[in-house]
C-alpha cells in the first residue's frame, strides 16, 4: 500500500440548512476541498460519499453520482457507502484505499446528511434503520435507550456518576463555542445540565447530540501528487498513517456487556499497529460522542484513557484542550452536531486543521491525531490516525 | 493488481419471498456461495453488500453488518454500497478490488432487495430515489417514462419497431422458462405482447421487468487461495478479467440523446482494454434489460451489436442462445426478475454457471462472459468480463 496524504478539506457549518438541497451541501464541501488542494477536477479518479438516511428522509439516493455530476467530475467510479453513523468514516477509508492501492492518485471522500427538515418521528424512525430490528426492535429501544443502558452498566461497574458525565457535556459544549462550524456551544453549569429535559433515563437533553444538516469533504492524494502540489498549497500536507474499518455486533445481545464496543477495541488495535504508534502518542482525538456517555466508553475502548476512568479523566480536565489527551476539541457530536453521514469526514476535517495548527481550538504542538466513528449499536467502526508534517 | 477468481456463487430464486426477512435472504445466498467455495468463514476478509432501497421499503440499513453477524463472519470491514440499480455490480467490484489490491485473499459480494411486500406507490416512490429529482422531478417521469422516451428516440433514429422490441421480450421470457431461479417465463406471441397492459406509451406491461425479491452472492479469492482450494471444488474457478465502474449523467438533460448511455460506452471500453479482449470474443452477456428497449440500447453501447442494429439482431435471432452473441440467457431482468440490489450479483451468478458449463440454458462452448449493470438514468454502470477455465 502506498502513502496517502490529505491535500485539502472542506466543510459546511453543521446545523440547519433548510435553504438548500442535500446534493448542494455536499457540493459546497467538495468544491472547498478541491480548491484548497489545488488539484484539478479532471484529475480526480474516484469519489466516495458517506450517507445514511437520505432515502427515507429525502427520497434521494445515487448521491455520489449526483454530487459528481454537479461538480463536473470525469466519468469516474462514484460510490455511496453506508454503515449507519460510521458512513462518513467508511467513505474516507475507501477513498484512502483507492489511492493507497494505486487505483488512482487522487480521490475524494465526502459525507453529507440533512435531517432538520423532518419531523422528530420521521427522524427517529429513520435513525432506527441502524438497529437490528429483528432482535432489538421488540424492546422498543431507540438509541437514547441503548446508551441509557450503557450508562447504567458503566455506573454500576466503575462508579461513573451524573457529575462525571456532565463534565463531558460541559467540555464539549464549551469547545463548541469557539468552533465556527459548530451547531451550538455554551458554558454550562452542572446544575443547568441536570435541569435539562429528561429524554430516556438517565439521559437528559444535554447528553444528546443535536439533529443536524451538514457536509464535509477531503481530497486525498498519493505521495507523488503531494510532492507536485506542495509548493502551491497554503498549508502542509497531512499524512494518513492508518485507516481502519471493523465490524461488531448489530444488536445488544451480541455484546458481552455495554461498557465497551468490540468494534472500537478491534479498530483501535489495528490502527495503532498499522500506524506504529501507541495510544500515548496521540495528541488529540475526535471521537463519536453521539451521547455524552459514549465519549467515556469510546475513550476507554480506544486505549486513550484507562478502562473505567473515562468519567474521572473528564472531571479532572485530563481530556480538555490542554489535558493528557484532547478529546473532541471541535465540540464533538454533542456541540458541533451530528449530520450522520457527514460526521466521520467532519472529524477528519477537524483533525486536519489541528495538525496544520490552524484550528480555532488549537491543541498545542499537535502532531498525531485520531478520529473515531461508530455506527448503530456498534455494528461498524472506523478509526483513522493522521500525522502532521509541520 | 492481483488475479482474482470466483470460487463460489449462491442465489435465492428471484420472485416473491414474503415469508422471510431481507437479511435472511442475503444470508441464504452467502452461505450457499461459501459452501460451494469450500473456504471457511473465518478466512473471509471483507464483505460488500449491494442494496438500493431497504431504508425506504424495510426501515433497515446496516445490512452489510447484519448479514455478516448472522453468518458469523469475523470482525472484518462490512460495507453497504449503493448506486441505484447498479448497486450489486458495485458491490462485486469492491469485493474484487479488495482481493486484487491485496487487502484480503477472500472477499464476499452479496446483493439483496425486497420489494414485493410494498404497495405499487411505495415502490414507485422508492425507485424514484434513483432519479435526479431536482432536474427531472418536475417532468413527472418515472423510469417507464424515461425508457419510453429512449424507445421513441431509437425508433426515430434507427427504425426500431414494436416487432423488434417484442423479439427481445419473446427471447427473454422464453429463456426464463428454463431458468429455475427466474421469476417468470413464457412462450409469447407478438400478438400477446402487443395486447398487454399499456404502462407508459410505447411501453407495455411485458416490456417491463417485474418487481422482485431476491439475493445473490459470490466468493472471490486470490490466485493462491484458488490453487489451494481447487482440488476440493466440484467446479472450475472462473477468472475475473475486468471489473469496471463508471459514472454518467444522473438526469435526462445530461445525455446527448437517449439512444445511448455514456456510462455504458465508457465502462465497456475500459473493460475490453483491461481484459485485453474484443467485443467479438464475448460468448454471452447478462445485461441490464430493465425494459425491453434497454436491452437493445445496452447491446449497442457495449459494442456487442452494431449501432442501431439491436432490434434487428433480436428479431433475426442473432442474440439467442445459439446466436452471434447470447444476450440474457438467464431471461434477464425481464423474466428472471429485478430485485434491484441483487441484480448485478445475480448476473455474475448466471455467467459463472455458464462458464462452468452448468447452466440450464447453456451457451455452447462459452468461455468469455460479460455482465452489465446500469443505475438510475445512466448515472452508474458496472461491466465485468469473466473467463472460464475449462
Amino acid at each position: 500500500m502506498r502513502e496517502v496524504y490529505i491535500a485539502g478539506v472542506g466543510s459546511t457549518p453543521f446545523g440547519k440548512h433548510s435553504d438548500t438541497s442535500i446534493e448542494n451541501l455536499a457540493v459546497t464541501a467538495v468544491v472547498q476541498a478541491l480548491l484548497e488542494s489545488t488539484v484539478e477536477r479532471d484529475e480526480v479518479g474516484a469519489l466516495y460519499l458517506g450517507n445514511f438516511i437520505s432515502g427515507p428522509l429525502n427520497g434521494k439516493e445515487i448521491l455520489a453520482g449526483l454530487v459528481a455530476d454537479r461538480i463536473g467530475l470525469p466519468p469516474i467510479p462514484c460510490t455511496k457507502v453506508e454503515g449507519a453513523c460510521a458512513s462518513g468514516g467508511i467513505a474516507f477509508r475507501h477513498a484512502y484505499l483507492a489511492v493507497a492501492s494505486g487505483q488512482t492518485d487522487i480521490a475524494i471522500a465526502v459525507g453529507v446528511e440533512t435531517m432538520t427538515h423532518a419531523s422528530t418521528k420521521q427522524t427517529t424512525v429513520a435513525l432506527n434503520c441502524a438497529m437490528d430490528n429483528e432482535n432489538d426492535g421488540p424492546s422498543g429501544l431507540t438509541f437514547p435507550g441503548l446508551f441509557g443502558l450503557a450508562w447504567r452498566s458503566h455506573e454500576e461497574r466503575y462508579g461513573t456518576s451524573r457529575s462525571h458525565v456532565s463534565a463531558v457535556v460541559r467540555k464539549n459544549k464549551s469547545n463548541g463555542l469557539k468552533n465556527p462550524l459548530a451547531q451550538m456551544g455554551a458554558i454550562l453549569s452542572e446544575q443547568e445540565i441536570a435541569a435539562s429535559l429528561p429524554i430516556c433515563d438517565p439521559i437528559l437533553l444535554f447528553d444528546c447530540c443535536p439533529t443536524s444538516d451538514g457536509a464535509a469533504a477531503v481530497v486525498l492524494v498519493s505521495k507523488e501528487v503531494g510532492k507536485r502540489i506542495a509548493q502551491h498549497l497554503k498549508h502542509p500536507l497531512v499524512e494518513v498513517l492508518a485507516s481502519v474499518q471493523t465490524r461488531g455486533s448489530p444488536n445488544i445481545g451480541g455484546h458481552q456487556d455495554l461498557v465497551s464496543f468490540n468494534a472500537n477495541v478491534t479498530a483501535a488495535a489495528q490502527a495503532y499497529e498499522k500506524a506504529r504508534v501507541n495510544p500515548q502518542n496521540i495528541d488529540l482525538v475526535e471521537l463519536h460522542d453521539c451521547f455524552s456517555i459514549a465519549e467515556i466508553i469510546d475513550s476507554e475502548d480506544l486505549g486513550l484513557v484507562p478502562r473505567g476512568q473515562g468519567g474521572y479523566w473528564a472531571i479532572e480536565g485530563r481530556t480538555a484542550l490542554d489535558g493528557d489527551i484532547a478529546i473532541n476539541p471541535s465540540g464533538g457530536l454533542l456541540a458541533k452536531g451530528h449530520p450522520v453521514g457527514a460526521t466521520g469526514i467532519g472529524q477528519i476535517y477537524e483533525v486536519t486543521l489541528q495538525l496544520r495548527h490552524q484550528h480555532s481550538n488549537q491543541v498545542q504542538q499537535a502532531r498525531l491525531g485520531m478520529t473515531h466513528n461508530l455506527g448503530g449499536a456498534g455494528v461498524a467502526c472506523t478509526v483513522t490516525i493522521l500525522r502532521g508534517n509541520m
